[in-house]
């Protein structure tokens, strides 16, 4: 008999590429123990949270997640008021925040900063989001969600509809589905379709998907349905923004066509992508994906930090 | 023997409407016991500050209160740090937002939106200001004052001085003095009249009252007079409000001709309506009101959470 | 025997002038024992952050300081949210916010705001920087990393090059050094020379120091190099930043030349004044001055508030 441990103590979360299949599945069956846990047993520790670029949402989620376990925050919500504005580079504003913290969680607009941050820290980093690229905890999230919902991360149908171009929770979701087996079914408007390196990757990992523009050509059987907001401020054209955000709205009556077994999942905010007609369908699961972003994110702290409960 | 104990755990406090003269006796009288109390009987609650409309004050107060009790606050201080301006409907913010905390705080620039805020989730919600409408925690607190100040809720001479129209802490507090007994005046230029809902409320429960425009025309045996900034920024017209802005400045001189028994309260802040040379007369009661605002929104806060010290 | 012990409860921390050599000595003692220290000492302790001016750097280390500590921290990181845009006295905050805490932290755009604040409450007040004035906790910081790196506080040859003029960090620390014995070396533009009064102060205390415009100038047996960012936002005329900014950027070769025994050291945050290839010069101490900060604001607030460790 082999027993395999991970230690997670001290690692970056900057990219899901640089978590093995095995080390997910750790961290979701660690994260269950953490459902409604709140023991102060990050008493003392201390998160910095930089956010670069605004994201109220995720700097709450932590927020929340530390305050759960008796950690503190500090930090900015706005790179207008950090000594960013005054010209210092990402180095030296980490190499300073560093002193402050145990542990450092960072949302910048520029792919590749995370990773830049965690180069001049040896304390742990973790990446809220950096330009199109990465937003692992998300990606946790979704995969807690996905087999809380389904009981299984392998073996399932799902459909990702809406902006596979610009949505950053589409990619690293995607990306990381590479390590399980599943079948995808990739739904989008011409102009936001997904770019070719993902697609790339989805042929050399061997995963079977389909590129489609039409909604209701999805199979009735997809167990999933992971719906995106169009977001207008990564669209450069106004005009073609108009155009395509009603294309993929989903409502009660259209998932009735594909099937009331299947998964409803969105990151939110959501728009009109999803009709609140929605909210209180069984397989709606949008709300649950808030929530167990708490979860996750308590976990995932208390690992970096090598906490264990 | 009766005993009647109510239960406030859970509850909303959203407008003073919804509680009764002896319900609002219960907290006034709970408030007492938290007067410089400072045990972390809260420790591990969490209160989301959602404040779609600035107001450092109120977040700042109700804050302190949290860390005094022991407890953690999160939240965003300006709406366009947060989804809303990303296009989020509220109730889907309350619904993501009740999974990082315990109770939730309020202040939103549109009428009915606190109501809104605690249909769509179980957490107490509480109202910290929604347009010209409630505060209540406001008139919470001015209630402790009174009965700090003059021993009694009953049986008063108060004048409201100044901007009836728009203030949102003169109707909320008046609308509640109609549970008690007193005398009212109500001293504003033409165009800041007390609106003609609430001048048919006190009508209707038949709470004695004069209108006036005169200051000087108040009862010399007046017990309080309550006096509020006249807001340029909920005033439609410029010249209109440099007209009216100086007319109720009170100072030590106007006092003494009225009694300088007097209590002077102001929710504070305040720009020139009280002069300064007043801020160390016995009556002048506006500091306490705020000291007393950490005192009573402990108790809420306490009360609300099911809590008890 | 004589045993002088000084009590630091209540005080506050205005300037660095109202503090003796022997009070500094203490508290640089103090501190040496908060180095890594992290009990919740000021568990139920409140401090009030008010910015009136932005500094992240400088909120984020006091919130440190704080958190490591246990206590608590609220306040506002921008005048444009609070009381203040609505026209409200300095005092009048003050009275309102001491209701909210134990020790209120305080940067102001001008000069003397810390004074006038202190002057309305009972609570120590720290001044983080008002106006071009003081800040006395960065000079604490400095005198810290000063002793730590040079083993004393007299007998040192200290070179402030670049902005002498605008700079409060430089006045606040050269002001303080006239408590010691050292020689002074002020290498400026002709522009950014340190203003008059400052000049005449060195002079009536006894301080050798010598004004010059040229870098190299300096003796080759200097101890420590201070250097500071020219901060264009302090400048009036933009073509004279552009022609200064660049004169006295100092780099590996431009050090070798004084001597590598050299303690480097800089306020941060840095643009281009010292370049990043000194960042593993053993003399590079910059760094180490944000560590320090933490360490000196843990004791200066226990000390004030009247706890030890």
């Amino acid at each position: 008999m082999v027993t395999v441990t991970h230690s997670f103590a001290g690692r970056d979360l900057i990219s899901m590429r640089d978590y093995k299949r095995d080390e997910l599945l750790t961290i979701l069956d660690e994260a269950t123990l953490y459902e409604g846990f709140e023991q102060p047993i990050l008493a003392g520790k201390v998160m910095a949270s930089l956010f670069f670029e605004p994201s109220t949402r995720t700097h709450l989620s932590f927020s929340a997640a530390m305050n759960r376990l008796g950690g503190g925050v500090l930090g900015f919500a706005d790179a207008r008021v950090s000594s960013t504005a005054k010209g210092e580079s990402l180095a030296d504003t980490i190499r300073v925040v560093e002193n402050y913290c145990d542990i450092v969680l960072i949302r910048h607009p520029m792919e590749g900063a995370a990773r830049l941050a965690a180069d001049n820290t040896s304390l742990p980093v973790i990446n809220a989001g950096d330009g199109t690229n990465q937003h692992p905890t998300q990606t946790l999230l979704d995969l807690y969600t996905i087999r809380q919902k389904r009981g299984r991360l392998d073996n399932l149908k799902i459909a990702f509809i809406g902006d596979l171009k610009y949505s950053r929770t589409v990619h690293s979701l995607i990306e990381t589905l590479t390590h399980f087996d599943n079948e995808l079914f990739l739904v989008s408007p011409q102009s936001l379709r997904m770019p070719p390196e993902f697609i790339e990757e989805l042929d050399a990992r061997g995963t079977v998907y389909t590129e489609d523009e039409d909604f209701f050509s999805i199979a009735s059987d997809v167990d999933i349905i992971y719906t995106t907001r169009i977001q207008q401020e990564r669209f450069p054209d106004p005009i073609e923004y108009e155009k395509v955000k009603n294309a993929y709205r989903i409502d009660r009556a259209a998932i009735s066509k594909i099937g009331d077994h299947v998964t409803i999942m969105h990151p939110l905010p959501r728009l009109n992508e999803i009709s609140t007609d929605l909210d209180d369908h069984p397989g709606a699961a949008y709300f649950d994906q808030a929530r167990n972003g708490v979860t996750v994110r308590k976990a995932v702290l208390a690992m970096l930090l090598g906490v264990s409960r």
